[in-house]
């Protein structure tokens, strides 16, 4: 109690986490006490926290940069969702006992990789040990013009819903990790274990989307669960279409147009899309948005007046959510 | 993996976390991906993220209540040392499945009494659950002029060192806690065990430092430590006088003027006093600060032209401390 690490805190972010802040004046080297986030006049900051256990949202014998990779990206994933621009993240990592340095040095490297593709650094940060497994917190900021930051709430009837790339990858490589029986061949299962382990934010789209949207959030919880909460911070009702759900070859191969399958894939999670309501009449300035940040997007159902989701079969016929939306437990 | 929750997770953040985030618009009632901070023209936000395990920085039988409020004053005394206005926090909660909502409620209430006494809400955070130990982590939002952020560099040959209220109670009741005899009547021991759960961030005078000190930090691995921080940032020595050491009546009931005992209170750690260097020329200044912001303060050593942290025992000679500073483990 009070004494509280197996490494020399010190040295491990000396070594570690000091050159991911190396970026950033205002991370002062993570030699201070706390981070600046200057002011940026006419630019809210958005925040954004998520965290990870091993065992729960990772596998412990997942890649190192991997883990330090999704933990990342899911947060950049709610940015993207949101609208805004990353700047920068702190992160809380409750390390075991025995993590060995050739681990941790991995898990640095996996946050310098994408460090460097998003054009952000490590502002700050706490290292802990823990007794129990690997947990990880990490929050995120960004920006974007003052009062613009895409909502949950606004969907309106008559609204397209929309989602960005394919939808049920990362379910299915969860499965395939759990060994699960999918009957696919060896790329295809590797693919859909990269797009569980390694989700892509769609930040160039989501910035494109300000004005454009209605509303928006990151597809985390299943498709389904997603737009329930969408529809209920709305106060409308989502109508999906699970014959217009977009699927990946590898996916398409499992799930043909069985209504079962598709649905199982809408309800999966871990997609990190983006789901969206614009007016159909925006879908001319939609697809340009699309072209130009090369992010496929699908209408996949519509907003009505009332509550709830429902969802219908590849056949076209309502099938029964419980609730009108999928819940993790 | 993927499925992560024992309690109803909609359910926790709605009846247990979203009443935290009632008083400021811009956390959405949580019912959104993200929150938001507004610019503040002219001002810097300060952003430090600190985390807790239980059974490693506090017992898991501890009172709910004075966990929660640890872990917030924890990173709101750094806040004060750097001179920072509190504005906000987000929190990453994993808890272990058995966590009863007995318990939820009482670690929100202790969140609502301190956000009430120090003016900040809830903007966001995330709930998971862990197979381990509860862990905690939170980020902490405060702003300060710009550029006036008081760092840990800076500090300068001829500087006092000073430090508010008094040193070594925490470390005291944590021994205490640990079932260490201390020879204390019950009231000194119930003093000292409150000031290990509950620390007082310094918040009215940190603001009342900027521009008086030269740096600053708060005192949480113990006074030689971080007194070793301030010297390795600043590029300085620090000549710490135990005898000048402020005990609290318990603490200086317990160890008198023993060179070993003080030595002990100074490397205890917990305290979330600030300690700090400014130009003795600055004492009368110092002095106006303490009394309005109704917090003592001492000077308990100088600063020289060197490197390290040189500790003078109780009858003006030095002692052996190793490295010029303490380390946690």
């Amino acid at each position: 109690m009070g004494k509280d690490q197996p490494l020399d805190e010190f040295a491990l972010i000396a070594k570690i986490f000091a050159p991911l802040a190396a970026g950033n004046p205002n991370a002062f080297g993570l030699l201070d006490d706390a981070a600046i986030i200057p002011p940026r006049p006419g630019q809210d900051l958005v925040v954004k926290t998520d965290g990870l256990v091993a065992g729960v949202h990772f596998f412990p014998d997942d890649p190192p940069g991997a883990i330090a990779q999704k933990l990342l990206r899911v947060n950049l994933s709610d940015l993207a969702a949101k609208g805004a621009v990353p700047h920068g993240y702190v992160l809380t990592a409750a390390f075991p006992k025995d993590v060995a340095l050739s681990w941790l040095e991995a898990f640095a490297a996996g946050l310098a990789a994408d460090q460097a593709e998003f054009a952000i650094q490590l502002l700050g940060g706490d290292t802990l040990a823990t007794p129990g497994p690997l947990t990880l917190s990490l929050t995120a900021f960004g920006h974007v013009p003052a009062g613009s930051m895409i909502r949950r709430q606004g969907a309106k009837p008559g609204d397209g819903v929309y989602v960005t790339g394919t939808i049920g990858d990362a379910g299915l490589g969860l499965a395939a990790l759990k060994a699960e029986t999918l009957q696919l061949a060896a790329p295809d299962t590797a693919f859909l274990v990269e797009r569980y382990r390694r989700p892509r934010p769609r930040l160039a789209f989501g910035q494109a989307l300000r004005g454009l949207a209605h509303a928006a959030l990151d597809v985390s919880d299943g498709l389904v669960a997603d737009l329930g909460h969408l529809a209920g911070v709305s106060g409308v009702r989502v109508i999906l279409e699970l014959a217009a759900l977009p699927l990946s070859e590898p996916a398409a191969r499992w799930a043909g147009l069985e209504t079962g399958r598709r649905l199982r894939l809408a309800t999966a999670g871990d997609d990190y899309e983006i789901v969206f309501a614009a007016p159909r009449a925006m879908e001319p300035r939609l697809a340009a948005a699309a072209r130009s940040a090369a992010t496929p997007i699908t209408r996949v159902g519509t907003v009505e007046a009332g509550a709830g989701v429902a969802v219908l079969g590849t056949g076209g016929a309502p099938i029964p959510v419980a609730q009108g939306g999928y819940r993790h437990f």
